[in-house]
């Protein structure tokens, strides 16, 4: 079997019908699909061993600590990180950034700072740092982005001087598939004193950066985007950051003593984790990661990167057609605008052939507005994606054009 | 066959043995063990139309988001709502109050003003209390606990006025089994125009409040104590006081509009809800709301009241054993300790007589104190526990102080 075949038998949804139309499920960016084992993994938790975590002394709470703080081992190994305690869970990236945002900010934030994001972020790499920048006096300066979708480097490298305090930047856009350069832009920040925090909720389902090798301060991301269930996020930070920032959420398990008169923390990573967390998400979001790591990352690359081309390839053909986002370097989502048909309707009568896309502002208004448009139709491949997929896609497209026009 | 083989064949993970025991599973206070069909529920999810929900046109998007949104209604008939949109889903009880202390504590709180808590809080329902009492210069006050383990009431009458703004207690204690008067209570913050924030962790269990007949402000509890999955969590809160609230997170899926100078925020429930939510948790929650209705709530309270009273009963046949809360009114949980042997001595040795029990300080650290003591041995009843359960315990626990003394 080609090892296209065996990844998609992996995936239990993908034998699903729409509409009496074979499911082409081309909307990965938002979630990704499960496969059987990461399913199976959350149901032999709570089968087999499930217990509440932490603090209990029987087998089964042992059991269940034991394999859920083994995932931030994994994590780890993942991301470059060598210390475990390094890996803080969340219920997804959102949350991440908001922890970020609110205790970071507030350990660094002051009347006058500044604090760095791009044009092309996602509105939950934008809002917690108006919400902190509002509380604190600080400012935002916004890095705009180029035609073809790639950041303004220049203005990065003119701009981004000892004023600004934190950088925060996806590793890829959700809206576009545009890379950055996460080396360069952490340098600089470096270089003048800031902290960097890098949304890798699209980045680490193609590429996960190395932390260590990068240096970067801040890497955040979700389990259900790398196949992983949902309700799961991660937060990686610097130990010494993590350390000197206050806490975010208060409650169970991330205290030392509390009485009334004051309550003393938790050492890491439980000083950022109150309450009874995800624990079978998480469980199995460690079987998530071994299913990736087994198909591979340069597979997983490269097959996306061949289904863009290809896809890409087949759009520009169509003349009604116009790709918002052609910078050099992209991967896995294609945005587009087809002239005379509102996204939104793209999005409905493609779900008639059985094609899953996403259509709508993409959580990046700035971006939609940026390129002139209030939505587009977009389409992002997952590991077990095709050219077959892809043909239907542009089959569908090609009617629907035909209809309207 | 009888109800409690019915219910005990519904759980999966109660044919395990530990150590070569039949499990007895006297740990439900922490979290309790999933019936086989809300283990099935999140499974179908996944393998038959699992996508991520709002803005998504296509029909798994449509119909995960129609099902993710039927539980808020599900949520509602089971605590006496009669609007979805006062439904909050979060990742647990402990993100529930950290939301109502940061914002509606930003929202009412002053320099002077005060939060009334009680003694027997867990540390979920302190901490968040004292951080924003902090942040706003007002002060914490404490309703002390009496003798038995209940609430010292005439102290809260006594202290109860309009300075107080915010009262927060728990419906049942996680440390004693303490039942308060949440009527009385509510009641009488009211008077002064204090608002009531109720702590149902471990109270929706039991017998799930009716927030209108009570006029309850907010009511907070976790699925995973209630027969569901980890990584969810309710917020209830009235509706015109969710409205005047500020966001708490923000992110996709909570606004409405971006721009770099200023976003404007979704309507009700979204304002809440920020990013991608535990999409799978929330609609296998729904199964675990319909599997308890199905059991009853009549049939759950009177068996475990059975149970309790067994288990008191033979506790105090064992001169060692002191029990911590002894409250007329009290509900399935027992905490106690053993002349001469640590709580986590007994944790241990019991289970290796295939019996799960708690032994800490239960996450309310104040109130063990107000006892005298670092920690308890608790156990804590679900709807499938049995008498034979008890004897477990007892014949341990007779072994166990035997051997010490």
């Amino acid at each position: 079997m080609s090892k296209i075949d065996t990844i998609r038998q992996a995936f239990p949804i993908l034998n699903e019908t729409v509409h009496g139309k074979p499911l082409a499920f081309l909307d990965t960016g938002a979630s990704a699909q499960k496969p059987l084992c990461v399913i199976n993994a959350e149901k032999e938790v709570y089968e087999k061993y499930y217990a509440n975590i932490h603090r209990g002394v029987y087998f089964f709470s042992q059991e269940s600590t034991e394999r859920y703080e083994n995932v931030r081992k994994v994590v780890c190994e993942l991301i470059g990180s060598h210390d475990p305690r390094e890996i803080i869970f969340t219920k997804g990236t959102t949350e991440s950034i908001n922890l970020v945002a609110h205790s970071l900010g507030n350990l660094l934030l002051d009347r006058g700072d500044r604090v760095m994001i791009t044009e092309m972020e996602h509105h939950a790499n934008i809002v917690p740092w108006q919400m902190i920048c509002q509380a604190k006096g600080s400012q935002l300066i916004v890095v705009p982005v180029l035609d073809d979708g790639s950041l303004d480097m220049d203005f990065l490298h003119a701009n981004l001087d000892s004023t600004v305090k934190i950088v925060a930047v996806t590793q890829i856009s959700n809206a576009l598939g545009t890379v950055n350069d996460i080396a360069a832009i952490t340098q600089k920040a470096h270089e003048v004193g800031a902290k960097i925090l890098v949304d890798g909720a699209q980045g680490v389902v193609h590429e996960p950066l190395n932390v260590k090798d990068l240096d970067i301060d801040f890497y955040v991301f979700s389990a259900h985007k790398l196949y992983g269930p949902t309700g799961v996020g991660v937060l990686y930070g610097k130990k010494e950051l993590l350390n000197a920032m206050p806490p975010y959420q208060t409650g169970g398990d991330m205290i030392d003593e509390v009485t009334f008169d004051k309550t003393t923390f938790a050492p890491l990573p439980n000083k950022f984790e109150a309450g009874t967390p995800n624990i079978a998400g998480v469980i199995a979001f460690e079987t998530a990661i071994r299913f990736v790591q087994e198909v591979g990352f340069d597979y997983i690359v490269e097959h996306e990167k061949e289904l863009l081309d290809y896809a890409t390839a087949e759009l520009s053909k169509l003349p009604e057609v116009r790709l918002i986002g052609t910078a050099k370097n992209k991967v896995g989502v294609i945005s587009f605008v087809v002239k005379g048909v509102h996204p939104h309707d793209i999005g409905t009568m493609l779900d008639h052939f059985g094609v899953a896309i996403r259509v709508g502002h993409h959580c990046a208004q700035p971006i939609m507005k940026r390129f002139g448009v209030p939505a587009t139709a977009r389409v992002s491949f997952g590991m077990y994606n095709t050219k077959a997929e892809v043909d239907q896609l542009i089959d569908g497209l090609k009617k629907i054009i035909e209809m309207f026009s």
